[in-house]
């Protein structure tokens, strides 16, 4: 458990699903670094599966996601802290077993601060299809005491930016039912496809809007300050053996 | 929703490691439907996946028997139930996905049936790494309130029959600490590995030891039996989309 | 804790109330066969309390079914499991503790059952009156963590058979509140007084419909057939005394 | 829900059990007033059911104990609250849905008393056979949070009063226990056989601890004093019917 | 822990706000008398705190007022109870620290008699300011599960008595409400300042509604009567140091 | 709800206790600085209360520092984000309320961080005496789920410098049983007077242990950076009104 933190730190994102190829990547980082607020002198990249779904929208779709996300995990040398780009976590609680740096998924990181800043919270995701897992997280993460409802806006992941207006409008409509029909006193936005959204929402909306991304990396910065990692007796180290893949 | 059983029922286990060779599969399928008391007219198999780690001892281990796992539910028509062969029930969720028949797994199955029971009931599993993810299960399936504890016996899956006599006495060993000291009232065998020697050990603690892998097989005849089946609203359809894998 | 099963089952239904005389018993274990699914070799019979009350629709009424009902668990011999006909579960705890077999009740075997099915389940009753009673038992049966409503239909249970049509109908406006408005993803029919009537409802809804009294019936079969019963830490055999009646 | 209570109110102890006769109830009645506090002005009698079990040390007792416990609750006229004698509680539930008075068990009264006045009680009972059933009730009241442990003294209520110096050694011992090893902050004793030794123990273990017929009483009174009792919501009016007994 | 009770009591309420001046404390303190039924030879007293806020609507209000309703604890000799007259409980957790007779709140007061009354309790309360704090109670109290709401009738303390009529038809709306929207069983008024208004509420809604400071003056001679007090090992007496005020 | 953070943050530490000067307070800070490992732009000051008690170690002496610690934080302009300097967290609720930015406790902030990193953590704290008040927060903070144990090593706060080398000793004893007995997985040291002794222990232990002081500083600084604070909702302003001190 030995480890030295390098002053400049370094992150990384690993993208879990085949999606849309990116036109500018530097910009997408460079926004990321905004909406997180990490230090400027922590290094970050962002590292994509070269297998797997073109977006993950079911415990179906993750399953085919996760072997790559931890052969990444694997041979991320020399870096402080990962962060898997879904909110669904997948392949995050895999990864702690074989990683001695904070592996962090959305869906917790935001689910952990929603918990410190108030005493009910709500979830807009995607689609209703994905509701039940993330219910599930919820109950897994302990945290399910202070959730007070989960929502969709009935849109893909891959469509989520056809028009980001509608989007953002429809995150509006069903944050809005969350907090006066649901008792939300903050929201999550429930898929990592929403990022740079939460701004305008909180805005119009007049709560606190977490940005699930941006949030798990602004933690797993935090965690290799305080110089703490997943417990290795939680998530021990997988015994040797064959593995045919 | 709609679907018809036949008069006679086919049951398929789905064995998610590479494991041993079994000298004599007849006698292993013969064997189960002693312990599980299938009806005779119900006819099973078992099919084991071509990739995936040669034993699962990890979270880590179970994301490469995944894929696989799924795979086989995928192809698997005109079958009744299937069950997936590890205590840790790798790629049920997601089976169920993607199957509108009961898919099992040995650990919520027997977790299900110790609640039925008592009010108190202890797993007795392979290694202490695998604890803390049964733990999270427990937590998953809503039945947390009844476990009193989980105990292992510090032997790995692929050394368990090296000597039967040794993981048996290793078994009454920790079940009695389970009964006497965490206040089990019904005990559940941790691992799909410990197959058939339930029986043994109830006799020598005097109290109900459930099978897990008998147990599953069992219960899936029963959903179908019963004509019921994993709600879709639960386990949804993913929706359709392209996946490399 | 030795009892041998013979190949041949023989299960036994209680049936606690005086209820209506059935015109034609044959044809109702005919039915109870089909709906349950249990071997074809499962003998069944049923036995019906001397004393006790019309209907049970208070904790009032049954207290008055339990003693007969425990009277005939004690003089069932040769007899591999034991169903008590009442949602209610009269009956059941305290003839565990006198006897060996599974007893089993139509709610906590249909509880468990959702349970496995899905995360949230409601349960449609006859009488608001009963609600806050069923919810105590799923509260008991450590459940309540996937219960999402319990609904009543309003009409009382010797009224449920004048017209069947009328009782469908009004299972079918609750159970589509319980799906929409609270979240249900299973339902279970709350008396087992709308037993048979389970089919035509998951037809109309699309949601698996459970029937509480075949659910326990096949449930007790597969505990006998895995030679599973009650833990006798859990329900003790009584202390001897004497008991003026 | 319209009732006037007299300035004097009459409370009545029902006895759920033939048990051994007193010589001198006059006396007994005259200890219940100074353990319990209640005013000087309030009448109270105790009425001995005249069929039931010797004792109550298990579930299947019970149910011979409440029939008569319900028949004397139904004939209670002019009484303003009622205490079922038995730390089981048995006919409890029952007696509130044909009864507008408060009818109060040992069993949930100390449990709520002791959840005032700590974060932490244990219940030191008789048999270790009736534990399970102790353990149910708690977690139906809704106060499993609060309970640290259920222990037993191993004696048989008949026997409790051969030697009341050992009896106490006894509920010492074990309360010694509790309180060491499982963080009891408050004791209660689990049996209304116990009455009257709770302020040796509490002098000698240096804690409160719980006399539970007594607490009842009072508690009974009190609710009277406000005006309050049960919710004829959750315990309601149970349904005229014919009862054939 | 030894302490002798007189025969006649003397109860103490601290009113921890400045509020507004009474005219007539006799006639006050005569229809608390009235409310809460106690006993007719124990006295009551209500000292107001010197320092603190005008009313209390928020965690920040209360943190003014406890310092002076400590220093009234401390100086309460020869009291046997003592009544924090705030539903917030202020004072209460510290002053058992310091004291050795039982400190009790109105609202862990009512919640706790709540509880034995129904299975679901709604509090209706002033502001809804105050509601997330109130929630936070019932979980500390370990009493969430029972509480099906909190609603709030939108008037501030210092303006309840205004209009009593009002206030009063407020508080019949949103009980209302919790009945039938909520599944109220029985509601508690949560706030001192509603002293008197149960019963109209009550009668026209057809529920048991609890008024919080006679509940807790009742329940306060109750537990001295029953000589039990809080647990010391939950409340120890704090080290003794300096402290600057 | 809008604020603009500059880029160089500033966060502040209250100390709400007297305690003993310390004789080189920019040693002091700037070991903060390194322990939390907050950003070298961020600046920090340490504001200690000019009235309050010695040191906290009960609930009693909690309310004498709260006032004081709400008077700092109000006239705290132009700053990003407070801690409050003990593990029980005084004031951190009603300062919220008053203020729109970070208020955080190290009780709340490692006991979230830890339940991030864990199953299972236990809090190793200073006395017994503030053993249930913890518990109390855990509760509170709706995170009791994944707390194993609260141990203390019995040394006041005011010694805990005496000998540092002892107290370490101490807190190595007590979280060893704290693994092998109660089978943490991560470890809180309870107090804030033992900052800067966790690697020492973590490295002897070989489990990360938590320094709640620099974690909520870390933790108030990152939610700074993302732009979020407090619900004002679950936090709302304290309505207007007089109060006399």
């Amino acid at each position: 458990m030995v480890f030295n933190f390098e002053l400049n730190m370094k992150l990384r994102i690993i993208t879990p699903v085949l999606g849309v190829k990116r036109t500018n990547p530097e910009e997408y980082i460079s926004k990321l670094r905004k909406y997180s607020g990490i230090d400027e002198k922590t290094e970050l990249d962002v590292v994509r599966v070269e297998k797997g779904p073109a977006s993950i929208e079911s415990r179906y779709d993750e399953t085919f996601a996760i072997p790559s996300v931890l052969s990444i995990i694997k041979n991320s040398l020399e870096i402080d802290g990962i962060v898997v780009n879904c909110f669904a976590d997948p392949g995050v609680n895999a990864g702690r077993e074989i990683s001695d740096i904070p592996i962090l998924g959305p869906g917790q990181s935001s689910m952990l601060i929603a918990s410190a800043l108030c005493d009910k919270f709500s979830i807009i995701t995607i689609l209703k299809n994905i509701v039940p897992e993330l219910n599930e997280h919820a109950r897994q993460y302990g945290l399910q005491g202070k959730l007070s409802s989960i929502r969709a806006i009935d849109v893909p992941v891959l469509d989520l930016h056809n028009s980001e207006e509608i989007t953002i409008k429809k995150l509006i409509e069903e944050g809005k039912k969350a907090i006066t029909e649901d008792g939300a006193e903050v929201l999550i936005l429930g898929c990592t496809g929403f990022t740079g959204m939460a701004d305008t929402i909180s805005q119009k909306l007049g709560v606190y809007v977490i940005d699930p991304l941006p949030t798990a990396l602004k933690l797993a910065e935090t965690l290799a300050c305080l110089k703490l990692s997943h417990s290795k007796i939680t998530y021990p180290q997988p015994p040797k053996k064959i593995i045919v893949t």
